[in-house]
């Protein structure tokens, strides 16, 4: 395989054509984007051969590593089968249908939400349309038509069509476009570095954070309120992860008023927090399960949305024509692909790895950042983890957002051969689940060595 | 390549398991789907063995016909080599650039709408959001924020998101899920055989039905509109050719009032209709150019945008970061899929083929239908037909809807070993762009078998 590129060409045709996503194109185009050629295991490397412990996983997708040649194998063998057929017109392919039924064989029942069908898309954006949807339908069909309001969280990610992108709760998007659409309304996040109170226990935190549902719903008024969406931990918003206390207090609050609770896993499943799914991390009961990215590992666009018993019923028993599905629902190759790497994930353990002493380890050695000076608070769940950069230590003093501190870290992470993501003051991490101890080990001298040198940047330029 | 499969268990996990995109869960679950196993040039096969001409590639995608190696090919090599990388980060990849730079140097010139710049997604329905998403920014950063209004056609199909849907005219969609999202309003399409007047001619009937957008311009306020979405040719809608007058005047009334125009390719594009582009069959101009499907002839899940000049300059020069994009936007093997592809395509001649004596083949043999006594009008453009069945030819009576006289023909193509596609009262296909002259006298052979048994059908039920 070839991979020597010409970079000075290649960026001046990335610069010429390509419109990248979420990205000041006239400010990427004077740097010139750095070039990724290959990749291998936990690594990538560049089109001028430097090597960069990919600490992202893509974009939180690659769980099962790179230069998996089943994956691609699986791909070749659908492709030169079937390549594609759809599903529209009362026909089928094996693989979307088996894949369908090993989803079903891996999520854990959760009482009368037992998850047994399965919708598909090709992205989580579009797995989120589907379940405004869905959920829209379900009240419907239940003769509750006024029940149109989706709940979901400031700071959220739930993708970016219009509609994904106003369930999510991110400013900047909200500002481009006329968004959010009708009908959708947030609440605060559950962000006990910023938000919790003096003197206030991150327990007492999460359960006075869950209220904020409670409060929602009965401002908008219980009987129009259709859904509350929400991601177990927060991905794209820095890696938020709430307080134990948090979800059981959310379960009974959406029981309370009987309205639909939407687990988006788009980022949390596939053993990212130890378990297939996150919702088993937190041991609540979603009517709705949205998934993508590493149910493919990356390899191939495939999301869709795991639908619960209650919610599945009423659709097929009720329903007539759902009108509503994508010309990729379904894809072949797609599904013969996220079945092998599930099938890799199974063989391999490695849910129960990132669940059991490779978490552990992981966890152990990623709270040591604790003592960092520069780090105000560091966590992990299963294997994610943040951490936010603070002015002073002692006092939680945060830097301003002007002052670009995450940006700065992660240059100095991406200079020396880490890839870490900056969300605001916040670093964030989500390595491949194939990860070995002494990856990790690795991971965290890599860490380290970025924090230290930020800290030196950040001093020279009188930031500290 | 193992194909053989057990149909029962299939259906009966398909059954308990999948939840087909646009279909209607219980009937189906019913009737057990039919199982697509394996697929060959213009053939598919299900797992009972029949053999069935695909005349509608797939759904409008499989442009280059199945069981291609290259592409098979393409996808492994590029997994292998990297199978995922983001582009958000000021990172980039070498398909994803070629791709780019391959699809702007094929879109033709058009003025000061010249097409450089590629925005990806992985669907059509996600490349439609971003156009929203782009229109609108464009009119911000021009100071005219005021301008959200995206005026569409009844029927048209954009799409299943919420904004695809919306922007899309189908009113059983409309009709769950709350839907069209605001400021998205419609004018009638250019259907001619029901909406022309008598001894109105088809000329004049394209300029009157241009008209409409002018009218709904105006009744919206010429300042409030922002852009105008259509297809050169409606496909799902059922195959709605306009008349070659309609674009024209199109034209002049975007222009006259400085609207944007977008055109949704995301079936006309990539020789369908006997060019790359659909705008260059009818010789229009727009400013953003959806794409997807065919763009990997449907291997791989792939879409976008083609962004015009005078949008590009406005969002790369004044636009600062742009808050929009997908985990996959520039996915690398779907771009190495789609570069194989129109290498495939350019190779093959598959545009020219279609403009050139294939398909005038294709039209003059599709044209004899005309004389079927079911057919009331038989058309084509490039390599989509369509036809209306009528009750009585001469007088161009129709059945009623609820007679499901499409069904009924399409139920008589499967048996028969022929994929045609039912919209309403209309017959559609779309054949994959390889056939021979040999594959179209079959398939010629075929619908008039299927045309036969239908009206043997029809009289039997009492509805002829
Ligand atoms: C929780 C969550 N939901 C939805 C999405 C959107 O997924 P996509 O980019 O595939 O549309 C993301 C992407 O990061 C996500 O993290
Ligand atoms: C013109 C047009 N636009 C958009 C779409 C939506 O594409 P997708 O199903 O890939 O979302 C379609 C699908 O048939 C289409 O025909």
């Amino acid at each position: 395989m070839n991979t020597v590129v010409d970079t000075a060409l290649i960026q001046s045709l990335d610069s010429a054509h390509f419109l990248h996503p979420f990205t000041d194109f006239k400010d990427l185009n004077g740097r010139g984007a750095r070039v990724i050629t290959r990749a291998e295991g936990v690594y990538v490397w560049d089109s001028e051969g430097h090597r960069i412990l990919d600490c992202m996983s893509g974009l939180w997708c690659v769980n099962a590593g790179y230069g998996r040649k089943e994956l691609a194998d699986a791909a070749h063998q659908q492709m030169m089968t079937l390549p594609y057929y759809n599903s529209f017109f009362q026909t089928t392919n094996v693989p979307a249908v088996q894949l369908a039924a090993k989803l079903a064989s891996l999520a854990p029942d959760v009482g009368d939400r037992s998850f047994q069908h399965v919708f598909y898309s090709s992205s989580g954006s579009e797995s989120n349309d589907s379940n405004v949807r869905m959920v829209r339908r379900y009240w419907d069909l239940l003769g509750q038509p006024q029940r149109k309001v989706i709940i979901s969280r400031n700071n959220a990610y739930h993708g970016s069509t219009m509609a994904g992108a106003s369930l999510g709760g991110m400013s900047g998007m909200h500002a481009q476009g006329d968004l959010p659409i009708p009908n959708i309304t947030h609440i605060e996040q559950p962000y006990y570095f910023e938000n919790g109170l003096p003197g206030e226990t991150a327990e007492e935190f999460g359960v006075r954070a869950a209220g904020w549902l409670e409060e929602k719903i009965l401002a908008v008024g219980p009987d129009k309120v259709a859904a509350f969406i929400a991601e177990p931990v927060q991905g794209a918003g820095g890696v938020i992860i709430p307080p134990s206390t948090y979800w059981p207090e959310i379960q009974r609050i959406v029981d309370k008023y009987g309205i639909l609770l939407i687990s988006d896993e788009v980022i949390c499943a596939f053993g990212r927090l130890g378990h297939w799914f996150g919702y088993e991390k937190f041991g609540y009961k979603p009517d709705l399960v949205t998934f993508a990215k590493a149910i493919t590992s990356g390899y191939m666009p495939l999301g869709g949305v795991m639908v619960g018993n209650r919610v599945a019923k009423v659709l097929i028993e009720q329903g007539g024509e759902f009108n509503h599905g994508y010309t990729y629902s379904g894809h072949p190759v797609a599904c013969a692909v996220g079945l092998a790497n599930l099938e890799i994930m199974e063989r391999e353990q490695l849910p129960q790895k990132v669940h059991g002493e490779i978490g552990a380890y992981f966890a152990q050695r990623y709270a040591e950042l604790n003592d960092h000076p520069l780090v105000g608070v560091a966590e992990t769940c299963g294997f994610v983890g943040g951490l936010v950069l603070v002015k002073d230590k002692a006092r939680k003093t945060r830097f301003h957002g002007d002052d670009g501190v995450g940006m700065i870290c992660r240059g100095h992470c991406f200079q020396n051969g880490l890839i870490m993501r900056a969300v605001g003051d916040r670093m964030i991490i989500a390595p491949p689940l194939i990860m070995t101890r002494a990856d990790i080990d690795e991971m965290m001298r890599l860490i380290y060595l970025a924090l230290d040198l930020t800290q030196t940047e950040l001093k020279a330029r009188g930031l500290l």
